[in-house]
C-alpha cells in the first residue's frame, strides 16, 4: 500500500506532523556503497526552508537533518551507505500551535481541514497534520539520496509563472535561478513578480504558481510501456505534493493541440553515432521509457487557503462561520515547492533506475 | 512493483500486445456477491470498439469479453462474484502484421519503437506491442466491474477539446455525449470537429485531444493526505493511458493563475444540514480526500504519431532514413481514451472505497 | 497487495477455480531476451499432472499450456520473452461438477468450505474453489519460466516421508525421483510407500507427506537481513501452496535442539580461493541472505479432507451432518506437491535475483 | 517491496541498527480514533528487554519509546490516533562496539557477517547491523497498537522447547509464563531449564529453542485462499525474526504423519447456533482462512552463534582463522523471542482483519 510510502526499489516512507515531535523519513533500497554527506543533504534542506525572505512564511524552522541509521561514517565525516534502511529526522522546534487555536474547530475554505474530517473523524487542528508544507522538508532529504544514485544525473526545477505571469522562455537561463527569492530563471520577470508578491502578501492573499522540472542525465529504457511509466510515476510522485492540482510530462496540454507531424520528434544520427533528437515535445519520454532526453515535467501549486479576507464556511458543530486565517503563511507556497519538485522527481528516477536494471542487468 | 498492475485492494493487472494471442487482465479484489452482467461488460468494451465511425482505426475488433473465472453464473445469466480473482479475456482476432512489416525496423518519430529497444533490447514490430490502444479494452472491462464497487457511483467522461478547438462550457450537456461520433457534450462543436477531423484524415494526419472524467456520487473520505492521494492515484492511472502527457484535478493549471480568495470553495450548510460547496475549484478533492463534491479530472492525449507524412527519423541498424505509417490509424486517438478515461477513474475511487473502509470500517 | 500475487521483480498473478472456464497466470518482470520453448514449460506441467499413478486423483486433465503474450516466435519454435507480461492459460476440460453436487451443503471437516462461506458468504460448491490442488499448475508454468532466470540455477525436490515413515538419507539419490511414482530419492522406501498407500487408498483415507526442495547454484547475496529474507519469502511461497502447515529451512525445527557450537558451519578457503563451508545447517542461507551453498527447504503437506469414511459436521443451514466425499480424490496429495515446491522455490530464487541485481548491480 | 516493511493495510516499516544513533519504526494504517497509551506500548518492549535475568545479555538497555507522530494526546495522557503514520523511535544508549572491534574482519560461523559482505560488500562490523536482535524491540512496539486493532482480540506466546527438552502439554498453564525468566508455561520444566541454561552459560555456549504463539479472538474469514493466506503472512512475519528457521501452523510437521480422518476437525452446533470445532489440528486457519478457532503458530528458533568455544573460520581477507566471540550474549535467544513472537502474529491478524473489512466491509 502507498498511503505514506512512495517507490519500490527506492522506497520512501514518511512520517509527521507540523506540529508534532518530529517529521522524517525511511529511505529503503540505497544501493551499498554509495557515498554522500550530511551537509549535501543539509543544503537541499536549506534551500526549501521557509523565511528565508519575505515571499515565504516567516516561521522559522533550522530544519537540522540528523541520520540515524543505514550509514557507516568514515574519518572525514563522509557517510558511507549499507544498503539497510536510511533513518533520517527533524526535531520540530516552533510549533506555537496557539496560532491556531482560534480556527481550531472552523473549517478553511479550500483547505483540507474538511476532508479530513470527513475521513477520520478525529481532528488535529494543529496546523493541518499530514497536509502541512512541513513535511514536504522528509522528500528533500530523500531527495538529496536519489540524485547519488543515478551516475551524471543532473535534477533542476524553477518557477516559471506566478499567477497569470509566466517567465519568458528566451531569457530562461538556469544560472539566474539562485539570484532572486523566487528560484525564478528570468531576471526580469522576477522583479515583476517581486513587485506582484508585495501586494499579495500586504492583502494578506495568496496566488498560485508553475514549477518545471529538468532532468539530465537519464539513461535509456528507464520506465515501462503502460503501469510502470516513467512519467506515470513522475506525475504521482509531484501530485502528491501538497496543493498541485496538476501535472504535464513535455509539451503537456499544449500537446493535445498538435498534429502528428508537429509532436513528432524527429530523430537524426549524430557524430557519435548516437541518436539525436531534433526537438523534444515528448518530455524525454516515449511511451513511458526515457529516450536520454532531458525529461521535462511541469506542475501547478494553487494558492494556499489561510488568507486573511474572510470567507464563508461552516464549523465542526455545522454551524454556518466566516472564516479568516492568522498566523504566518506562504503568499506563494508554489516557491518552496521547487526544491521539492526536484526531490520527487529524482526519487522516481532513482527507482526507475533501478528496477530497470534489475529486470535488464544493464544501467 | 507495478509495471503491469494498478490499484490494492481493487487490483487490476493486464497483458497482451495487439499482435498477440490475447489480451485480458485480472481483476482482484472485488468484493464478494457483486453482481453484474456480461451484457454490462461488453457495453463498455463496445462503446471504446475502433471502426464505428470514419474517425477511428477501420481495424475491426469485435472485442467480445470471455469471463474465465472468479464468478458463479445463475440462471438467469446474472454473474455473481466470488471474491476470487475475476480473469477475462479478448482473443485477438484481426492481426494483420503484414500492414507493419514495412517499418518492422524503421522507428515511427514520436512512437515507443526506439525506447522499447532501448530498454528491452528485443524489437517486437508487430504494431507497438503493449503501447497499442489495443490494450485499453482491458482496462475498460476492469472498470465495468469497479463501476459497481460504489453504491450511487457514476463516471462519465467526455471530449471537451480536439485540437485547439474546445467546446463551449455553457453549451455542456451530458445528453449529445452519445448523439455524435466524438463523446462531445456540445453539439455545435460536434460540427465542427467533424470538419476538422476529415480535413485530418485526409490528409493522413492526426491531431490532440483533451478528455474531461466526471465521478458523481463519490463517497466523502476516500483517499489519504500525501501518498495515496485520491487525486494522486486518478492522475496515475490517467497517466499510465497511453499518448497522455497532462492529468488536471478541479481547475488543474488555472488553479495556478488565481488568488486565494478566488480558489476558496466557500461553505453553507444545506437543507439536510449537510455541507454545502458553492464552487468546486477543487474538483471534488481536498488534500487528497474526497469532500462528496463530483470528481472532476482531465487529461490530454497527444496526437498518435502514425502519419502519412514522410518524417525523418533513424532504423534499428542505426541509419538514418525517413518513415511514414501506412495500415489503419486513428486521426485522433484522443476519441477513444473517453472511455477509457471513465474505466480508469472508476477503478481509482474503487480501490480508495475498499482502502477507506478497510481503515475505518466507514463506507 | 497479494491476495492472488507473489514475488516483486518477477511477480506472478493467478487466477481460477478447478470448475471454471480456465485457470491460469500472468507473468511479469520477465528480463527480456529469455528464451525457452513451450516443451520446457510443459513438461513441468505433465510432471504433476494427476492420473499418471493410481496413487493420485484420475481426473484426467491434459493440462495444455497455451502462452498468450510476452514473447515473440522464432522460426524454430523458441520463445523469446519481450520483457511485457507472459501470460499462460489452461482450460479446464474435465469438470464433472456433479461429481461434488451432494455435497454442495455440506462442509468438509478439515476443508476450506466453511471458512470460505465465513469470508465470502458465497459459496461455490463446484469443487473448492480456489483451494483446489487444481490452480497449482499456473504455479508450476510460472517456475518454468523462473528457473532460466538465474543462470546455474537447479531447482530439485523430491518426496521425503509419507505418514511416518520417511526416506533413508544415507540412501537419497536423485536418480530414484523419476522412477517411482511418488519422487521418492530411496528406492527402497518407496516400494514401502506403495504398499502403505495401497492401504489408504483402499480403505478411501488420506495421508500426509513432507516435501523437501533443494535449490543449487544460487548465487550468494540474494536476499535481506529481515523482512526481505530469502528464506522469509521462500517460505511465504511454500506455505502459499494449499495444504502446507510447516516450513523449514535447512535444520528448521532441529536447530533448535543444537548447541552454537553444532550449528555453527564452520568455513574454510578452498582450492579456487573461494569459502567453503564445512556443513549446511543452515540450509544456505544466513541472516536471510543466500552463501551460496544448496538452498534447502521442507514443508509439511496435510492429509486431503477429502476422504470417505463419514465425518460429524455441519451445512450451510446450520444443520448438523456427516459428510462423506464420494468423487476422484488423491490419497497423498504431498505427491503431486513436489514439483509445486520446486516451482514456489524457483519463483523466489528469481525475485531475489533480479532484486539484488537492482539494487547491488551485482548478479 | 518488502525489505524493511510487512503488512499492507496494517503496515509496519522499520530502521536501526544495534549500534546506530536510534532504531524505530512507522506503523502506517492504524485505524482513527484507535485510543492507547505509552504505558502500554513500554510494558511490551520491557518484557523483551534484556538483562532482566542471568539467561540474557546482560546488554542495559532502557529501550524508552518515543512516538513522533501520528497520535493526539489527551489530557489524561491518553494517546489517539490520528489515522496518520505513527512513527516511534528508541535510541542506542549501550553501545560498547570496542566489545567487537577484535572480530570486525572475521565471519563468526553460523552469523549473517559473511552474507552481508556477499550482498552489500560494505561491512558493518559494529554488532551484527540489521540482524541485531536489537531490531526486534520496534517490531514489539508496532505488535502492542497491532493488538488494539481487532476488537477481543488476546495474543500470547509461550516458550515450549529449549533444546531437546519440551515442556509437559498437560502441565501448561498461562498463568506460569510470568512466574519464570523463561515465559515457559510449564513450572517444572521451567526449574529443569534453569539448570540446563546454567551449564550452557557457563561454559560460554547457546542454545536452540521454540516458541508457541496463541491468537484468541480472531475473527472468522481472516486471510484469502491462496496468495495472502492468513497463515502464510504469519509464518512470513515469523520467518523475518532473526535466528527463526522453521514454522509451523496447527499441527504443522506432525499433520504429514496424520490420516485424512484423524487430521479432520469435526464440527458441531454449538447452544449458541454457532460452529463449535470439536478438535483444532488446523491452528483455526483453513484454506488460508481464520475460522474464529484459536491460532496456533510455532517457531524454531536457532541458537546464537556467538559463542566462547573457537570454530574454524575466516576473515575478510580470505585468511582461514579461529573465531570466538567475547562481549555479551544471549544464551537462548529463544527467550526474548517470545514478546516478538506476540507481536508479529499480531501484526499479521491485524493486517488481514483491516484487509477483510475492506474487501467485504464485514468485521
Amino acid at each position: 500500500m502507498s498511503h505514506n510510502s512512495f517507490g519500490h526499489l527506492f522506497r520512501v516512507t514518511t512520517f509527521g506532523e507540523s506540529h508534532g515531535v518530529a517529521i522524517g523519513c525511511i529511505v529503503d533500497g540505497t544501493p551499498p556503497g554509495l557515498r554522500f554527506t550530511r551537509a549535501e543533504v543539509q543544503s537541499f534542506l536549506d534551500k526549501r526552508r521557509p523565511g528565508q525572505s519575505r515571499y515565504t512564511t516567516q516561521r522559522q524552522e533550522p530544519d537540522t537533518v540528523e541520520i540515524l541509521s543505514g550509514v557507516m561514517e568514515e574519518a572525514d565525516g563522509t557517510l558511507v551507505a549499507t544498503g539497510t534502511p536510511i533513518a533520517m529526522e527533524i526535531r520540530n522546534v516552533d510549533q506555537r500551535s496557539k496560532d491556531y487555536s482560534d480556527i481550531a474547530r472552523r473549517y478553511r475554505p479550500g483547505h483540507a481541514d474538511i476532508s479530513y474530517d470527513m475521513k477520520y473523524g478525529v481532528r488535529d487542528y494543529r496546523g493541518g497534520g499530514r497536509s502541512s508544507a512541513r513535511e514536504t522538508a522528509t522528500r528533500v532529504a530523500a531527495g538529496a539520496i536519489a540524485r547519488k544514485i543515478v551516475p551524471g544525473l543532473q535534477v533542476r526545477a524553477a518557477l516559471v509563472q506566478i499567477g497569470s505571469r509566466a517567465i519568458a522562455r528566451e531569457r530562461f537561463d538556469w544560472a539566474e535561478v539562485d539570484n532572486n527569492p523566487f528560484f525564478c530563471p528570468d531576471a526580469e520577470t522576477a522583479v515583476l513578480w517581486a513587485e506582484d508578491l508585495d501586494k499579495v502578501r500586504k492583502s494578506g492573499s495568496s496566488i498560485g504558481a508553475v514549477v518545471e522540472v529538468v532532468a539530465e542525465g537519464v539513461p535509456p529504457g528507464l520506465g515501462a510501456p503502460l503501469y510502470g511509466k516513467l512519467d506515470q510515476d513522475i506525475s504521482g510522485n509531484l501530485m502528491s505534493i501538497n496543493a498541485v492540482k496538476g501535472v504535464e510530462i513535455g509539451d503537456g496540454f499544449l500537446a493535445a493541440t498538435l498534429s502528428g507531424e508537429e509532436n513528432a520528434d524527429e530523430i537524426r544520427i549524430g557524430p557519435d553515432g548516437k541518436p539525436v533528437f531534433l526537438s523534444n515535445h515528448a518530455g524525454g519520454i516515449l511511451g513511458g521509457i526515457s529516450t536520454g532526453q532531458p525529461v521535462i515535467a511541469r506542475f501547478a501549486v494553487k494558492p494556499t487557503s489561510s488568507i486573511l479576507t474572510p470567507r464563508r464556511s461552516i464549523d465542526a458543530d455545522g454551524q454556518e462561520v466566516d472564516v479568516m486565517t492568522k498566523g504566518r503563511h506562504d503568499p506563494c507556497v508554489g516557491i518552496r515547492a521547487v526544491p521539492i519538485g526536484e526531490a520527487m522527481v529524482a526519487c522516481a528516477i532513482a527507482d526507475h533506475y533501478l528496477r530497470h536494471r534489475g529486470q535488464t542487468g544493464r544501467g
